[in-house]
């Protein structure tokens, strides 16, 4: 299976998933950046903004290889002289408080010494947890990671926990999913199998943000909640410009700025030392942005 | 001169500035929080809100000391047993478009082995940028340095641009100011007269201030300018979240979070792609946010 192979899959599952999200959100398209890298590759992002559920997201292909730089070496551990890489990345911020955010990557490395590794996740930021919902997103991504090992589900759970993790607040971004990376043949798969898996948890991306955007999109709304909506995306915010290995990584070694901080919320907000009442709505969410809890 | 004086000179500094600032908003005050740091020392951090002039804004003390970390060692280089480190820290950011946000710092610092130094420095970040102003600004820092060495103008000058420098939007943070650290003795001047010139530059902060914001503060502003003041916020927290040493160095090494994030803005706003046209004021902001400017 070459590396060609996987990029034109990974090329192909972001048009399927652009799709399946312009008929859920129903109103707004994507517009579509193509950009070459000069040191070799290039990439495919696209936009969708002011739509009916989605207020701002973007859905990014990439394929770029190259020599291996300093800062790879130092950040990655890396040894090889040649790098290849392709993924896709993405990330939804929906109009509605009682939508959570949502982020997928999926992606492919390879070295010029025949290593390679897959990796790759999904999780779930609501603005208010919904303990019933959050179970429902966790059953979504067991039923798809147990067809493939039956290991899988709580291994990359409990990945995403410490992954999604900000410790400056001592919260978690949000109710977790799964997360992995560096998963080679030893994994108990092979080449072929890691790409199926990567491949499916990107075609169910849309139906599991589907199932969570109908639960939430036509509730009513406050002006404090659309207050609260922002300061959660402030967190968001946190934790992809101080705590995201990948956006840092990203940043650092000069790769396409906008595609990398089309994470970032359209806005945000910041209160200093915010006091929440015990009981609120907004006081449970916080109690529940905490690592080890079993959804299912 | 002692450490316990140096620490008692600041906190008197941020009363002053506090003051000040009071009466140049004219409508909002200060609300104070002291906090202890279990490890040693503690702070006062004095937060304003919503007020005529500033938006939000915050004047931090603190005075920290105890066993020099792992961290500490590894970045900032350090080789003592027991440190001790004292200052004030601003950040402003103004609810008029026309008005520019502002930052300021002194510190000392000091070790067991006897070994100390101060650094510090005020920059101004406009959204959008005057030249005439930014002559201003920079005229009262060069005032300033002036009375204490022929040399520092120019070389803290030239440390605030490449300080205050955004690398993943090849974009500096604003006008830039001065900057300045680890001053010693060997800087040409005595502890004493360091510490007198971080004292005068916090006294003189308020009316610097208030310079820039008489200029801009009473203009009368459109829907579309505080749409760039928001994006402009956003360059301001990724600049804060991504390449601050101070911001990244306080959350990694277990700071106060709230005392630290004091400096991000009350909202801030990202688009994707933003494209300006060439002869907007926006656009003319932009071409001179870079490196190198002689502003006098």
């Amino acid at each position: 299976m070459t590396k060609e192979f996987i990029a034109s899959e990974m090329k192909a599952l972001q048009s399927r998933i652009c799709k399946r999200l312009e008929e859920i959100d129903g109103v707004s398209k994507f517009i579509e950046d193509d950009w070459i890298r000069e040191e070799g590759g290039g990439g495919t992002t696209k936009i969708i903004r002011k739509g009916d559920l989605i207020e701002k997201g973007g859905v990014a292909f990439s394929a770029v290889h190259g020599p291996v730089s300093e800062i790879m070496k130092k950040q990655l551990g890396l040894e090889g002289n040649e790098f290849f890489a392709t993924g896709v990345s993405i990330v939804l911020h929906p109009n509605n408080p009682h939508v959570p955010i949502i982020h997928m990557n999926v992606r492919y490395f390879e070295l010029n010494d025949g290593t390679f590794w897959f990796g790759g996740g999904i999780d779930l930021t609501p603005h208010y947890v919904i303990p019933e919902q959050a179970k429902l997103f966790h059953q979504g991504l067991k039923s798809i990671c147990d067809k493939y090992h039956s290991d899988f589900y709580s291994k990359f759970k409990n990945w995403a926990d410490d992954y999604f993790y900000i410790p400056h607040r001592n919260e978690t971004r949000g109710i977790g999913g799964i997360f992995y990376d560096h998963q080679t043949a030893e994994s108990g798969l092979s080449k072929e199998q890691l790409l199926k898996f990567a491949l499916d948890l990107g075609d169910n991306f849309a139906s599991l943000y589907d199932q969570q955007a109908e639960l939430g999109r036509h509730k009513e709304i406050t002006p404090q909640q659309i207050e609260w909506r922002n300061l959660r995306r402030g967190r968001y915010v946190e934790f992809n410009l101080v705590n995201d290995r990948g956006t840092k990584f990203g940043l650092l070694s000069g790769g396409r700025t906008e595609s990398i901080l089309m994470s970032l919320p359209a806005n945000a907000s910041w209160e200093y030392n915010l006091k929440l009442e015990e009981e609120s709505d907004e006081q449970k969410t916080l109690n529940n942005l905490r690592k080890g809890i079993e959804w299912i």
